[in-house]
């Protein structure tokens, strides 16, 4: 018997067809079908280091560098009871009399650490990106046979949205029929290298007010919104099948149109809510005018769609654009929103052209004030990603030293 | 033949059903049927000087101290059109043969000048009591023998939400079957003092963002929101006899709560329309938690509801509660929403308390941070009230000088 370790990372997802709603709070079985974009991992990403130990015992965790306390009930022992079942179905079908004698691996304890590289106080769903890697990172330790779909619906019981982390390129989490949620998890409706021009920029929007948790307000949403009802029957289903399409021939007007839409909708129904969720702040609708107004004049001037919009559940805008369109796009939120701090164009949006604002003709300078410095405090540029990488096996080459207390890879790799 | 003259004043009313989307543009046909509480002419109202000259020609208007065209599509002209034939119907059966060879009031020229005595950067809907008072005083003036609910079906043509402000208490707008729209009007719930411990307080809210108008935007919801069609046709139908039926009980727990949602699912659909329509802005959500959080503490200590928000196409809020709570609400918005001038207390809610707020016991302080003075800047204070009123038939004594030029009347009468 022997120490084991496994490192991953795991990319975040920012969803374009919302999910809003559970059918059933125990498994994370949602009220509609949702359908996401995962982002380049070299840009944001969990990563989790999982170690065997040699011994019974208590499971220990480190997340983004405090020890967290695994409670029984939890979402995480949950995912970790479901991952150890199916390391035990692995053990008892081996026939390698060698180990016989061995503690089996599924009664071992574990030691994880995990992080994110991006700042929790950033306002980007963590969840999602953290339990797929601890899903996928664990899942990996045990060597478990079994397809990344399949992980997903394990991923999804620790957080709904992550499942579809578990996938690169464009990923459907369909809702399932199941009543033991087997058929509710992840489905690649096009992989990362399908659409290369299709890129994506975050607006980290300050925001004093600490907003209406996920959980409890889709569980608001879903008691007291009249009008969700009619979205999961009436509208969810035909966008779910226009938005793949729309994918699957690179029609970014359309993409743009049914994002837009549906952002739009899940705040909609937040609002609905009682009482209501508000998610979009004042910067937010800022962002929307800009965005809006760049599109209306594009198409007034001929053109197609510049950008799409979308924002989860915080006031932090998802900008999906071609590449093409992104010097545009950046320069002119620099110009309403400007930083505090500099922007460093990673992806030399702005190298090739002047300081100058180039805007569709038409284009209503007046949509909105300049607000003031830091109002939107940072861009984050970024593209669509693969899904989660192995990034070693050796023991101590992760996030645990080999004294076993955790140590951060922050920096330590891209 | 000589000159006549007639001034009247008309009421703002505030929908708790709230009105959105036409089905008759023209006719302005409503897609649902509303309902408003009609606030006291006392402190807010339109008041309009409507003079019969002595030969026919074109008619002229004063708004506000400025002369306006009246344009021959426009609601305007089409309201005074309407008034024109049934003053010729009543003509036309006439058997009074002195005024025989006389030119007939229906053919002679109007001038009508009108005001509000409160500002319309106020933003509060001033077209309601504006169309009001206006279809009221020619009524007057040509002596229709017809109800407020019939008259109301002309001010609706003017600006829909205006046929409510011809009754006062409790009224409703029933959407209608008929093709010509005979059947959409008013229709008094409860009269005025049915509910006498209603009352009502505005919170003017600052914004630099000139908003969606109520035309445009009401038609664009329309044409694009998947969420609109189900509130009007599964949600709202079940809401007006439920808030009927809670106005007829004085249930004021179910007045707010069916005020609240509905506001709410106003503005949501504004949301899912596209591109998407915000009147809400950070001052008004800030508001709506304030009042959440007085309900949401008041109930927690077995007290009922304090104060129902309800906000139109801008982001103002009105709250409506019975006058013992108004206290606690105005004392509170005081606190969160400091004015940059005086509040005069018009109804001396704050007289009998000391200046410390009187919260709910488990009232959380930090439901939102204390606003830049001037945030809100004025709170109108106000009741439940009448219908138009007629305040002069004599000739000069309105908003028309002998000489036939238009004079305010601005703190002229109370």
């Amino acid at each position: 018997m022997t120490i084991k370790e496994v490192t991953c990372c795991a990319p975040v997802n920012i969803a374009v067809i919302k999910y809003w709603g559970k059918r059933n709070k125990e498994l994370i079985l949602p009220t509609n079908s949702s359908l996401s974009v995962t982002l380049d991992q070299d840009d944001l990403r969990s990563t989790t280091t999982a170690r065997l130990i040699e011994s019974a015992g208590a499971d220990q965790l480190w997340l983004n560098g405090s020890q967290v306390e695994i409670t029984p009930d939890s979402r995480l022992a949950r995912c970790l009871a479901e991952l150890r079942r199916l390391r035990a179905q692995v053990e008892a079908s081996a026939t390698d009399a060698s180990e016989k004698d061995e503690l089996p691996e599924s009664r071992r304890a574990l030691v994880i650490v995990s992080e994110n590289n991006f700042p929790t106080a950033a306002g980007l769903a963590s969840s999602a990106s953290g339990f797929a890697a601890l899903t996928f990172t664990v899942a990996q330790l045990f060597e478990l046979p079994m397809p990344a779909e399949q992980l997903s619906c394990i991923a999804r019981q620790g957080s709904g949205s992550a499942c579809r982390s578990l996938l690169g390129g464009f990923v459907a989490w369909d809702m399932g029929k199941a009543i033991n949620g087997e058929d509710s998890g992840a489905r690649m409706v096009a992989p990362q290298a399908h659409w290369p021009d299709l890129e994506a920029v975050i607006c980290v929007v300050s925001d004093a007010k600490k907003g209406t948790s996920s959980t409890g307000g889709m569980e608001r949403t879903v008691q007291t919104s009249p009008l969700l009802q009619h979205r999961i029957s009436s509208v969810v289903p035909a966008r779910m099948a226009e938005m793949e399409s729309a994918i699957l021939s690179k029609d970014f007007d359309k993409f743009s149109e049914l994002t837009i839409a549906d952002s739009n909708q899940f705040h909609a129904v937040c609002l609905d809510t009682n009482p209501p969720i508000f998610y979009l702040n004042d910067v937010s609708r800022a962002i929307i005018s800009v965005i809006e107004e760049l599109n209306r004049s594009s198409r007034l001037a001929g053109k197609g769609t510049v950008a799409a919009y979308t924002f989860d559940a915080g006031p932090n805008a998802v900008i999906y654009a071609p590449r093409s369109e992104m010097a545009t796009i950046v320069s002119t939120l620099l110009h309403y929103f400007p930083l505090a701090g500099s922007f460093d164009d990673p992806k030399r949006y702005l190298q090739k052209k002047s300081s100058n604002l180039s805007l569709p003709a038409g284009f209503n300078m007046n949509v909105t004030p300049i607000w003031p410095q830091g109002s939107v405090h940072r861009l984050i540029c970024t593209s669509v990603g693969d899904g989660p990488r192995v990034l070693s096996t050796e023991v101590g080459k992760g996030l645990i030293t080999l004294e076993g207390s955790p140590r951060s890879m922050l920096n330590g790799h891209k």
